[in-house]
């Protein structure tokens, strides 16, 4: 606790499995009272009657340290029966539903049967897993991304993985935002935090619909925010952002995502491998780390927060 | 199709395994036209947020020839990592739900959710599972079966895996029998049916639900009914069938069984441990069978069902 009195509170957006890491990192540098998550639930979506948070689980599962080790979703050590004989029975697999993920997903069901709101449920479910560090839904309430492509709309996942991201995405929306609210445990993290760290998730479809909520982007504008780049030499370790920014007419590159959320950050962490976009992104009026980014494994998680932390305690200094 | 000119059209009543191995020798010997089973749902509930329909799905199983070839319920090579998992993460595993078997209560609550009555839902995965004779829920209302407790009431599936039919059963009540239908297949199927088989399930839990719907028993009792008993040697070969029997102050034999029918049967099967009953279920007005009642494995069934069916001609010449 005498290490964490030096630390900053700090909120970490997140979504995927980029997110993820960063995540599991920095919950490895502070303790539950220094950290919350609040994670994407954009992509959330009704599946075999079941409600599936990818982003959420992804988080969940990393924090609790049962992640698959190489694949960006799902749990290490896990079989397909369930959906194996789903698929005998007409079921199309095309969502990989393995056996130990369906126990999570058929435990937040029963919850959200019996009246609990998302954020109860997610804090239930983490507890279960021995999480300590609040895991924080976006929203209690729906909000589902719609990618529009040259030949009409696509749910999130129909696009992400059903197509593979394979169809040219000319737009996004994000339906049910119109009436939804922050989730009361975000609004309140935020409101809580000295600084706000940004994890290298998909900027439109991971970070977007967190920051589209009301009054969620004002409150991590008034903070100290540092974001990490999704994009690191040109490409995107995992995931469309590449793609995405292509097709949107956008820089593929770290200082393309710099330019995206510039006016909203104070701080940038680029790859070491960026290093020559360095001088284009102070231009930005931004301050810059540039560091190993890639989080090959736990080390370098933990290794990266500590450089993150580091650097927001700087800008937290010169607020 | 010559051979079924001179076979019946026949109903089979059937609970759980035992009904379920009788009706599974019949579908051997009828084709689809000629064999409709209307199956207990009393002992139906929700669980882990789904609905699980024992006695449907045990006589689906055997039907489909997937069933467990040893214990009364359940699929054959069956995992249990789903439960497994969910047990770690603090469910209460008494209720052993297999991961194939998770499949179809997934596949069953998505088409109950998506508006189809549970007759509809069963054709529907009957037909998924190449199972062409028709498998009729009696009804497509929750009718639950409560079992009376010196030490209260217990919801059934509570009082027969839970506490594994310890407690003594007082009585026993048909909770939403008030307000529930019989379901419309299940009807059509008895006005169509020359002649009634109750198979060898629980009179009072398996039978007693079906028979309880408003216009069922008289529809039975019009037509030649034959039970076969599910008490042998003064056993129950599975279930609580006896101990029930005890507790409520019958004969514990296939002639309590016999009188329990009185009144609503013309022949009863008896095994052939237990001849010496014979004369005195005669005496009782009953055309009485003799033989092997025990089914050992398929070819046990399909003998069974074979005699059992002479037996329901000789009924129907004479009636």
């Amino acid at each position: 606790m005498a290490l964490n009195t030096a630390l900053p509170r700090l909120v970490a957006l997140a979504g995927g499995v980029g997110g993820a890491r960063l995540a599991h990192g920095l919950a490895h540098r502070l303790d539950p009272d220094h950290l919350s998550i609040i994670v994407n639930t954009g992509d959330d979506f009704e599946h075999l009657g079941l409600l599936i948070c990818p982003d959420l689980d992804t988080v969940l599962y990393n924090l609790a340290g049962v992640h698959h080790p190489d694949q960006g979703w799902g749990r290490a050590d896990e079989t397909f029966h369930v959906l194996e004989e789903a698929a005998r029975l007409g079921h199309d697999p095309w969502f990989r539903l393995g056996d130990k993920d369906l126990a999570l997903h058929l435990l937040r069901r029963q919850m959200l049967a019996a009246g609990l709101r998302l954020t109860a449920v997610t804090a239930e479910l983490a507890r279960r897993f021995g999480v300590v560090h609040p895991i924080l839904p976006m929203s209690d309430d729906p909000v589902r991304t719609v990618i529009g492509t040259p030949e009409g709309e696509l749910a999130f996942q129909d696009y992400f993985v059903r197509q593979r991201c394979r169809p040219r995405m000319v737009g996004m929306r994000l339906e049910g935002l119109e009436t939804a609210r922050p989730a009361p445990a975000a609004v309140a993290a935020l409101e809580r935090a000295e600084a706000v760290v940004i994890c290298p998730s998909n900027p439109y479809v991971s970070i977007g619909p967190i920051l589209a909520l009301p009054g969620l982007r004002e409150r991590v504008q008034a903070r100290p925010t540092v974001a990490v780049s999704p994009i690191v030499g040109g490409q995107a370790l995992k995931g469309p952002a590449a793609k995405m920014m292509a097709e949107l007419g956008v820089e593929v590159s770290a200082l393309g995502v710099a330019r995206h959320y510039a006016g909203l950050i104070r701080g940038f962490v680029l790859d070491q491998r960026d290093a020559h976009l360095a001088p284009a992104v102070a231009a930005l009026g931004l301050r810059v780390l540039v560091t190993d980014t890639v989080m090959t494994d736990t080390a370098a998680r933990v290794r990266l927060a500590g450089e993150v932390l580091a650097f927001v305690r700087e800008l937290i200094r010169e607020s």
